[in-house]
């Protein structure tokens, strides 16, 4: 059949389960948009810019999936670029559909605007070819296999792609088969399996003490089931990374807890240390991850399953894929009974305090964590909110959503549309600080455009705490704009009500909480929080990672200047 | 001498004329941080974004001749390309520094966070060799020549540059030379340039019509006044390429006007395309600068002069300095009179409207033609308001910013933030659509927190009124959501008085413009205006740029449909 190159991109686009299409207009993708308009289930959703936009791809196909955005060419595209760095890091699914010249200025270096005006059409390209697993420049000629090998390549890797449509062929006509995109993974050969899964069973089978070790990856190749059946079939014990919160059942008998290499707490830390075959799922030993590097993890007792890898004990296996693996695994590996009993989890205590006390973290994320619902999606900024949501024990079915690896501070705002849209359904609730609230706050407008109603909990605590925490406590390179934050819906002007308050108090804190069951609508509440408080796990974080920036020398001389430098500026309420 | 890494690159940055430094902190930056807070001629300026950063320090830079700006690595260099690339286009001279992981993380490829974790620590730099003209990164070794090579790249090129600076060796102490860094231009030899220049005599003296075409090149290079001498000694007549707006005196005898191709005024269209001795001034023929490729020059009359290369009639003279030949130029040309009097110009004539009128795009730029005085700094956002100010007569000693090449929308609101640092003492007028607004609102805070008193004026018409011209008048995805924009600087919570207000008539634009004058703090000032209004240029322009973009058959094609689509949103206030 003839189809327009931009409707077959669409429809290969719901084909992958995407129905809303993130980005800004701008001329170079106004004939593509138009197709978009005219599509009947493909949604375009407007962002404020495109930075934003590609945080909302990214937090929509946290939860749907695959999520992909339109910008218009240069200045659109690399006004997203981060956003797709952050995607790659994270391993996040996101198809960036850049709106370029015309095939002809591209072709002959025509020097138009939105370039360099040097004839150069390779630098967006080089650019991009960093930060996607596959790339393209479409044509007439080319468009029927490039669309589906870009977007099959970014269904095996799960990580972002670039396709570059040029402004006047999205009209022009193909001819496609009508076979829908492939999305199955590649078969693994039967032989290679069996003998795979023969030396798992052997050495899990002969193991005192086997582990489980999970990663992000589990949650983005969709294995966290057939995980939890191993774990229960063998009586594995489970931790999970840090950057794998609640992906698999925290109310689970097996979990033990998060492993972050030094800083676990003792019974995490021997579980996945002591164990003589520790079974890693997509395990990245990143610094954030391991307590800045202090894990101790030995080859010879380590089982590496990545999604297209297998290592056991330092022996590879090539050509495996995690799916087929673990469904085989489960059938074969010979069942078994916990040889002791798990060690007990330290679990938060709930504190009493008085309803006048001026709030602080402790309280906060005491309140919060009874506040947590099932089935709650949680986002939480990195920083305080992420820090201490990491050490919350989340209920089963909460969605955890985090950028703890790319770390781009105002991520999460922009993120919450995308994750609101996928799952208007779910209760939404976004922990973000009053710095990284600054970055991307214009995408509040869209949320309240579309009529979403999530939770937003804007942490004040007068500037980047992180940083403080990290270097220059008193600097005033920390310090922000104090806004008064709870106007900023009321400007936004949604059609629909919403709640803002200010919460000072634990009293205030309880109340609020108490109260946005009975209410139907965005509820933006703005908790004023001391500029140096922080949950303990940062706090600690914080000074070895300084150490490690800087240097010992240069942060003994860095402190020491500190201490002479006078204070620029007191944060007061 | 030995000097800190840190100090040292602060000591260059001030010896070019830097004073205040742009950027975000994140970890990877905060120990050079702590260097420019103890710096007491050095001021940061924190911005609410990477982004907005990197479009303050090209406002800062159109003014101040230089500027900096410190992003933190990865999250927040990828934030501040789309600005840097803009600078590049632009000939904006902007050093960015980076705080990149510390050196033994980069050198052995240990996986921290703000990375993709992968090892990779060259991903950054590919992408930044696009849109500078000199990268380095810097250790102990290579800082004290590094940082010189570098800094005199941005001075020679005026275009961005790219340092790395590892967190971990900002406190190393090099040995440096006493010297300043060399702000001069390599001399050019003498034989070379007095052939150069008896050629150039020779020609401009056997020619009829000669004619001085000038672009943004002869600004940024300092040269404006010495083609000024040039002009006025030949009688040479002089029109401006649209990227020039203003930056020689439009009130000039010679100065014929804006040449844009065929989209000129018929009296500029003839002086230079009839010329037999055209001579442009670091012209590019791009799209936007020449209504669409329009312009017909021929190569046998036409020489170029570029900063650092002559071609006469298509003959190249390799080696030559644009000030040293304008100089030497200068003395040795031979003086003449206008052989004919100057053809008449057509100016705006001041319309009377009645009060009650509506606000529309012709009464606004005839007011604002009035309004605007000498020395002011007049920011234009591309689309309506870049479109209506090239087209106005400015008076001769204004400073006229807009990003016309690059054309990243929401660059002017940071922009000005950066020009306003840079020249507090003169009065700065904004002129910004409703939807570029969205992009950078936060800067706002920026300008507010720092007690600048810029006039903005906000074109509110309902979304992207450049875009609806070009395709998808009714569109959905060219509509965004009408904030209380009134309300924002309030919001922004500034130490001292502000003005805000809506127009929506002539006669209160009228009353607003004159009451400015009396009142000393930010004024912030919305006007109504209809969706599909434009300056009649921009109008043109777009749907000649409607079938570039689309091709013929792509422009009938879209522009029947829409015909056929239900009006999805009707815009009205």
């Amino acid at each position: 059949m003839f189809i327009e190159i931009g409707d077959f991109l669409n429809l290969r686009l719901k084909q992958m389960g995407i129905l809303h299409l993130f980005g800004v207009p701008g001329d170079f993708n106004l004939s593509y948009l138009e197709q978009v308009e005219a599509d009947s289930q493909l949604e375009f959703i407007g962002n404020c810019n495109e930075l934003n936009a590609a945080y909302a791809a990214d937090g929509y196909a946290r939860i749907n999936g695959f999520a992909a955005l339109t910008t218009t060419y240069g200045v659109g595209d690399l006004s997203a670029i981060n956003g797709i760095a952050g995607a790659y890091a994270e391993n996040v699914p996101v198809v960036h559909i850049s709106g370029i010249p015309p095939l002809h200025v591209v072709q002959k270096g025509t020097l138009v605007h939105h370039t360099l005006v040097d004839g150069n059409y390779d630098n967006i390209m080089n650019c991009m070819k960093e930060f996607t697993v596959a790339q393209t420049r479409l044509t007439p000629a080319n468009a029927a296999f490039e669309i589906d090998r870009v977007l099959r390549q970014c269904f095996i890797d799960r990580r972002p792609v670039h396709i570059q449509l040029p402004s006047d062929i999205t009209h022009v006509k193909i001819e496609v088969t009508d076979r829908p995109l492939d999305l199955s993974y590649p078969a693994v050969e039967p032989e290679l399996l069996h003998s795979a899964v023969a030396k798992l069973c052997e050495v899990i089978g002969a193991a005192q003490h086997p582990a489980l070790l999970i990663d992000n990856e589990a949650s983005v190749f969709g294995v966290t089931s057939l995980l939890n059946d191993l774990s229960q079939k063998c009586s594995i014990p489970f931790a999970s990374m840090l950057t794998a919160k609640n992906i698999m059942d925290e109310g689970s008998p097996r979990y033990v807890g998060t492993y972050v290499g030094g800083a676990s707490q003792p019974h995490v830390r021997n579980t996945i240390e002591q164990s003589d075959c520790l079974i890693g799922i997509g395990v990245r030993f990143s610094d954030v991850g391991t307590g800045v590097f202090t894990h101790q993890i030995a080859t010879e007792h380590y089982i590496e399953i990545k999604p297209y890898a297998l290592t056991i004990f330092g022996q590879d296996y090539p050509g495996i894929e995690i799916g087929q693996l673990l469904v085989e695994l489960n059938k074969k590996v010979a069942p078994r009974k916990l040889s002791k009993p798990m060690l007990e989890k330290q679990l938060l205590t709930a504190i009493d305090v008085p309803e006048q006390q001026k709030l602080s973290q402790d309280i906060l994320w005491n309140a919060v964590a009874d506040f947590l619902k099932e089935d709650d999606v949680i986002i939480g900024e990195v920083g305080t909110s992420n820090s201490a949501l990491a050490g919350l024990k989340l209920p089963a079915t909460a969605k955890y959503i985090a950028q703890p690896l790319w770390g781009s501070i105002g991520y999460t705002l922009p993120a919450l549309l995308g994750s609101l849209l996928a799952a208007p359904e779910r209760r939404q609730i976004l922990f973000i600080g009053d710095g990284s609230f600054q970055l991307t706050v214009q995408e509040l407008s869209t949320i309240i455009r579309h009529d979403l109603k999530p939770i937003i909990f804007l942490l004040n605590n007068g500037g980047y705490t992180i940083e403080r925490l990290i270097m220059g406590e008193n600097a005033a390179y920390n310090d922000i704009q104090n806004w008064h934050y709870t106007q900023i819906p009321g400007v936004f002007n949604g059609k629909h009500q919403y709640k803002s308050c200010v919460v000072e108090t634990a009293g205030q804190l309880k109340q609020t909480l108490d109260s946005i069951e009975q209410f139907d609508g965005l509820t933006f509440i703005e908790l004023k929080l001391p500029a140096m408080d922080a949950p303990l796990s940062l706090k600690k974080f914080a000074s070895v990672i300084a150490r490690f920036d800087y240097g010992d020398r240069g942060y003994e001389i860095l402190k020491q200047r500190a201490q002479t430098t006078p204070c620029q500026k007191v944060i007061s309420f």
